[in-house]
C-alpha cells in the first residue's frame, strides 16, 4: 500500500520503518553506502590522503521547512559543508538524522528528499549514513535535520581569532540579509518581501579562493543565526582588540535595506546563509580577496567593510551613514526563531 | 540574572545563545575543544595511525528523557558508541546536537549534561563538536539530542551480513528487553515494572572481547528499536539463508517475561540499549564467544540462542517452548514510539 503520510509507525524501527527507508528514502538519494546495513560506514579516505579531518554538526529547525529560494534540505546540506569550509576544510561526507513529526506528508518529505540529493551532488559530498526517527504529533516541526560533516583539511595555516591582529581587514562576501527576510516572509506570508530568495548557498568554491591567500588568512565565519553582527563579536569577544566598521561599506541591497527597516530589524543581525565574514592581514591581500571573491556569483558584491583596531578592546564599533559611532553589540533578544 | 527555563531567545545565536553556552553547557561538559570559537574541530588523530574510520549518526527522542537506569543523555552517548563498536570500531569522538523545546527547566538540562559527562568519561570518548537550537512549545520533545560519531576501526575482517553463511551460530549476548520495558514503566508510572532498569551500557569492551575471534566474529548489531526480532530480520532479508532460534534458549528475566505477558508484549521485539546479536562460524568459536562474554559484567547471561540454516531462506523461524515452530516476522505496527 502506498503511503500518503508519516505515522509514528514509521519510527518503530520494524517493518513500516523499513518500508520508509526502502520505498522513500533510498530511490531519491540512490546512495549505496547509505543503503549497507550497518550502523556506522567505513571511510579508508584518510589512510590514503594523510590529511588532517575536520567534524562539525549542525541541527536545523528552520520554519516553514520550505522557503523562496530553497528547503531545509538544502540548508541541511549547504549549512554544514559551510561550517567545514569556513574552517578550511573541503567538505567530503556527512550523516544525516532526521526527525519527522506525525502527518507530515510523503510528498513534502519526498521534495525535501530530492533537494537533498540535489545539494550534495551539487557540493560534491556523499551522505554516508543515516537515521530516521519520528515524533508524535504536537512533538516536533514537521521535520528536523541534523547533519554532521567530514572535511579534509586543505588551509593548513588555522582559522583562528587568535590569528587576528589589530591592523587586520574585515571583509563581508556578499550581499547580507536576504536568508532571514526570506524564511521571514514564507513564515508570515508577508507580501511585501515576497520577491527576496534565501542566500542558501555552497560556499566551498569562493572559500577556496582565498585560501591562496595563505598566512593572509587570518578567519572565515559564515554569517547564519545572529547575522554579521554576531560573528564580529564573536571575534571580539574577550580579546584586547576591537572591530570598527563603516555602516555605508556593508554590501546590501536596496529592498533588503527597506524591508528591514518597516519591520523594524537590524539586517547586521539578520540570518545569513550565503555570506561570511573573512579577516585578512594587509591591505594589497584584503583588496585581493575581495577581488577573488567578485570572480565568482556569490561572491559579487564582496567588500571591505572596516579593521581590526585596538581603540575600544573588545568591542565591535559601527561608523554609522550619519557619521556617529555606536556599538554593535551582541544581537539580543529574540529576532527570528528558527531561522534555520 | 540566573536562568530558569529555556526561553526562545537562547536558540537566537545572540547574546542568551552565549550565555546558555557559557554559563550552563561548558561548565559540565568541560571540553576545550567543544568550546572552541570554530564552526568544525580539527582531528589530527588519524594522520597519525592510519585507521580507516568508522562514521555513524543516530538521534534520541525518548520519551520521557530519564527512566529507571538512565537517561536521554546517557543513551546519546552510548547508543552512537554502540554502533561504531559493533561495526568494528572503537569509538573516538563524538558531535552533539541538541533540539531544546522552550520551556525545558534549566535544572532538568544541568542533569541530562551531567550524564551526558558521566558517560563521555566512562567512553573514554570525546564531544569535540556541538549544536544548540530552541523550538517554541509543542514544537519539540523537552529535548531531542543527536550524536554522530567517528571511531577508528580495530577488527580488520569486516561486520556484515555477507560474510554469514548456513551453519553458523546466533548468539544473544546478555538478558533483553529491560530498556523498553523501563522507559514505558516511566512513562505510564507503570508500578508493575518499577524495579526494572534500563539496560543502557556502553557495549565496546564486550564487542572488543569478540574482536578476538578474528574471521570467525561474523556480524555484530546492537538490537535497539525493533529489538532482536528486527536485528535477526534485517540478517535474513534478500538473503537465502534463515535462522533458527530456541525460545528457551534466550536470555530472559522472568520479570520481564511476566511483565512482557501481562502487557502484550513480545519481548524479542523489546528495544534493548546494552544487547546485541552475535553471528560467529563454529560451535568451539561460538562456545568461546559466549564465554568471553560471560566474563563480563554486561554478558553475564550470553547465550548461544540459534543457527543460521538453508531451511526457510529470508525467513526467522522461533521454535516455541510447546514445540512448535512460527515465523519471527519484522515486528509490525507500533509497538513503543520514541523508545530511543
Amino acid at each position: 500500500m502506498k503511503i500518503k503520510n508519516i505515522k509514528l509507525e514509521h519510527g518503530s524501527g520494524g517493518a513500516l520503518s523499513r518500508q520508509l527507508t526502502e520505498e522513500i528514502i533510498y530511490p531519491i538519494l540512490k546512495n549505496d553506502s547509505y543503503r549497507e546495513l550497518s550502523d556506522a560506514t567505513i571511510i579508508d579516505y584518510f589512510v590514503k590522503s594523510k590529511k588532517q579531518l575536520a567534524f562539525t554538526t549542525d541541527t536545523y529547525t528552520v520554519d516553514p521547512p520550505a522557503f523562496p529560494g530553497g528547503d531545509i534540505g538544502k540548508l541541511a546540506i549547504y549549512g554544514t559543508c559551510n561550517d567545514l569550509a569556513v574552517s578550511g576544510a573541503k567538505p567530503l561526507f556527512l550523516s544525516m538524522g532526521m526527525v519527522l513529526e506525525e502527518g507530515l506528508s510523503i510528498e513534502k518529505l519526498q521534495s525535501i528528499l530530492l533537494s537533498i540529493q540535489e545539494a550534495s551532488t551539487h557540493a560534491g559530498i556523499r551522505i554516508i549514513t543515516g537515521d530516521t526517527k519520528v515524533v508524535p504529533k504536537g512533538k516536533g516541526g514537521e521535520i528536523y535535520i541534523n547533519t554532521s560533516g567530514i572535511g579534509e583539511v586543505v588551509f593548513s595555516h588555522g582559522i583562528s581569532p587568535s590569528r587576528i591582529k589589530p591592523g587586520d581587514y574585515i571583509i563581508i562576501s556578499n550581499s547580507i540579509g536576504s536568508h532571514g527576510i526570506a524564511v521571514l516572509s514564507a513564515r508570515e506570508s508577508l507580501s511585501i518581501s515576497s520577491k527576496i530568495q534565501s542566500d542558501v548557498a555552497f560556499l566551498y568554491p569562493l572559500c577556496e579562493k582565498l585560501f591562496t591567500l595563505q598566512e593572509n588568512l587570518k578567519f572565515l565565519r559564515d554569517a547564519t543565526r545572529g547575522g554579521i553582527s554576531a560573528v564580529l563579536n564573536e571575534i571580539v569577544s574577550g580579546n584586547n582588540f576591537s572591530i570598527e566598521i563603516d555602516e555605508e561599506e556593508i554590501p546590501i541591497s536596496d529592498d533588503i535595506l527597506s524591508i528591514s527597516n518597516i519591520l523594524g530589524l537590524n539586517p547586521l543581525e539578520i540570518a545569513n546563509e550565503g555570506v561570511f565574514v573573512a579577516v585578512v592581514s594587509k591591505e594589497n591581500k584584503a583588496k585581493e580577496a575581495v577581488n577573488l571573491l567578485k570572480d565568482h556569483p556569490l561572491g559579487k558584491n564582496a567588500a571591505i567593510v572596516g579593521r581590526v583596531t585596538e581603540n575600544y578592546p573588545g568591542k565591535v564599533i559601527l561608523n554609522t551613514n550619519s557619521g556617529g559611532k555606536r556599538i554593535l553589540d551582541f544581537p539580543r533578544g529574540l529576532l527570528l526563531p528558527r531561522i534555520c
